[in-house]
């Protein structure tokens, strides 16, 4: 996080008290207590300088619900507006902004073109989409004090770091850094997809699960996981790659060095170049080959038959091995939905292990706001968490 | 566990204080303090009633090492046979039990046949091997209070119930329940992978990882992980299960119902078949197909060729879907270590994808009474962990 401007809750108790309340909506400080482990006098505590500061407040007696006999239960609440985070996910030709609230919440969005990779032009970029997101929020501008930004590739969340982003060209990249320097805001960093996970963890289908998995579909295929109750970062800095899972000895080689991944199969490019082959036409575009599969061309619906198969494939991989709560499938990929959403089902079906069968899937299309609101939600988390 | 006789371990506290001395060895106050978050008032408080009961004690400062300036450290130790652990493995045909002390170190051992799989069969042999390993143990037997059963199967830790076990042909058996009032033991009941876990995790190659898998390869293919820092179950009670991970979608069918799993080409049943097929030989068994292999008949030798690979596969989906620190590949199967060891790596080496590859494997045999140590581990755990 970069400059370091420190986080709202200081010791582990306000921490914890924060982060319940932010997620779960307004709880009452008996249920607080019981669900942290700690003793009212230490909810009561670690709430009073989130209350002071305008963070959490009381609900008025009007606005309880529920048995109102015994001691009022004067349930905590976050206030949404207290502060505002900009969200900015970076792809290769553009970039999407948001402006959320602490409930992560879009209050105004933006894009800009890019056509320049270059560290200085993106920052350029940057710079410029922040101030369009100023100019179209419609609120308190000084509560807007903090920036995310998530792309896909080995980021260090923790130094604001990009270690390698395969599509920028970059390697080792202090974009957390330059971006404070540029924009004068407190910014992290983060994977497109742990940020994504992270937004649903929050704030999303993943709200109080202990296990959950979130997987995106598209250019690659990714997977952001929640087990034991927190994000899995892998020992080695990588964790969640299901695009590289074999799901066929026999099939394509993978530009990762592996054979037969879920991505040799099912990435866009590869199904662009199975779908050429088919079709004997080499500039065939994504767009095209989902317009002649649904047009009923044979063998390029086959294509993504067989791409659904993959994915299904590594998504019960994912059932079987950590058993999440629910999966969300999700990813620009999915726009072709209705070609995918079966195989995927019946894959899944067939390859998860008896009860992880049970497991709910959830197969929905991905605005690219979301991405960008998941570069919020890490934001959010920066204040929150230490 | 049956009866419930309670923990040992109170308040969360002790129960921390207690697991972390158990499992890391001789740590100082200032030290656990420092680890656990805690003061050092709390630590102290915790301690007590440990050292009281003689589960604890203070290292005298002869003991001692390291620099010894400033305040003594009186680093705190367990007394490792302050009790003594029942652990039995049941498998097929046998009953391979073992006494083991409060940090898993085995002290007697003793073996049953199995020939008849009714419960109040196995419970009777159960009842006899518990007599036997009495008479084997040279301690103090008044110190042996529990015993820890270990299956392989659907087991329900919690209630000590076997769901299912395939090999038993048993469904919801309250295996703990009975056996408890066979033996008059407190007794617990777990899957035999997941036991195994928990013996790596506490007092083996796992302990202080944050992350961690054990791998098994015989009959069944399957997967203990732990992941930040607990062992995942599975919030349908599946979780592990690297034996049904699709890895050749044109593979043969598999007894799960799904299309080439790991376990339809490397589990010991398949290779057998395979093996068979290939020598025309209906009788071969498995001891006979290793010994052609390594006397180097091509076709059988090719069998487990593609079995140590398909393991490897699954062992990279493990490292890339979750990143553990380290991976044990262990389990019966593993007596024909030297037909497996390369290919594995081998495969695993090209399906992990980047840095995963960094993940040490460790790949070794497993003699039977490790699984009943397993067994054991998890009765210890149940003496520390409410
Ligand atoms: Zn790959
Ligand atoms: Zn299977």
């Amino acid at each position: 996080m970069f400059p370091d401007s420190g986080t709202v809750a200081g010791p582990p108790a306000a921490t914890a008290v924060f982060t319940t309340v932010l997620t779960e909506g307004p709880v009452s400080r008996v249920a607080l207590a019981r669900r942290l482990g700690l003793s009212s006098a230490a909810v009561t505590k670690a709430a009073r300088p989130l209350i002071d500061l305008g963070y959490l407040h009381e609900l008025a007696a009007t606005e309880r619900t529920g048995p109102g006999a015994g001691r009022p239960a004067s349930p905590l609440a976050v206030r949404a507006e207290r502060a505002f985070f900009l969200g900015v996910k970076i792809t290769a030709d553009a970039l999407i902004g948001v402006v959320c609230d602490l409930r992560a919440q879009v209050h105004a969005s933006a894009r800009r073109p890019l056509t320049d990779p270059d560290v200085e032009a993106v920052l350029i970029e940057v710079g410029r989409l922040v101030d369009d997101l100023f100019g179209a929020f419609p609120g308190d501008r000084t509560r807007v004090r903090r920036l995310g930004l998530a792309l896909s590739g080995d980021i260090d969340r923790t130094t604001g770091l990009v270690r390698y982003s395969p599509f920028l060209h970059w390697r080792d990249v202090p974009l957390g850094r330059l971006a404070a320097q540029r924009t004068g805001l407190t910014v992290t960093v983060e994977n497109d997809v742990k940020a994504l996970t992270a937004a649903e963890h929050w704030f999303g289908e993943g709200v109080g699960a202990e296990s959950f998995a979130l997987v995106t579909v598209g250019t690659g295929i990714g997977c952001g996981l929640v087990v034991n109750g927190r994000l899995v970062s892998g020992s080695y800095g990588v964790a969640g790659e299901i695009g590289h899972l074999t799901v066929d000895g026999a099939g394509p080689d993978c530009h990762c060095g592996g054979r037969g991944c879920v991505e040799s199969i099912a990435g866009t490019d590869a199904i662009v170049a199975r779908a050429r082959e088919h079709t004997g036409r080499p500039e065939l575009t994504i767009d095209e080959a989902v317009a002649l599969a649904r047009g009923g061309h044979e063998r390029v619906r086959a294509v993504f038959t067989r791409a659904g198969t993959a994915i299904g494939c590594g998504i019960a991989a994912v059932a079987n091995l950590v058993g999440p709560t629910r999966i969300v499938v999700s990813g620009e990929g999915l726009a072709a939905y209705d070609l995918f959403d079966s195989h995927i089902r019946t894959s899944f079906e067939r390859q998860a292990f008896g009860a992880a069968a049970r497991c709910p899937l959830s197969i929905r299309p991905l605005p690219f706001e979301e991405w960008a609101r998941g570069a919020a939600a890490v934001s959010i988390q920066s204040l929150v968490v230490p």
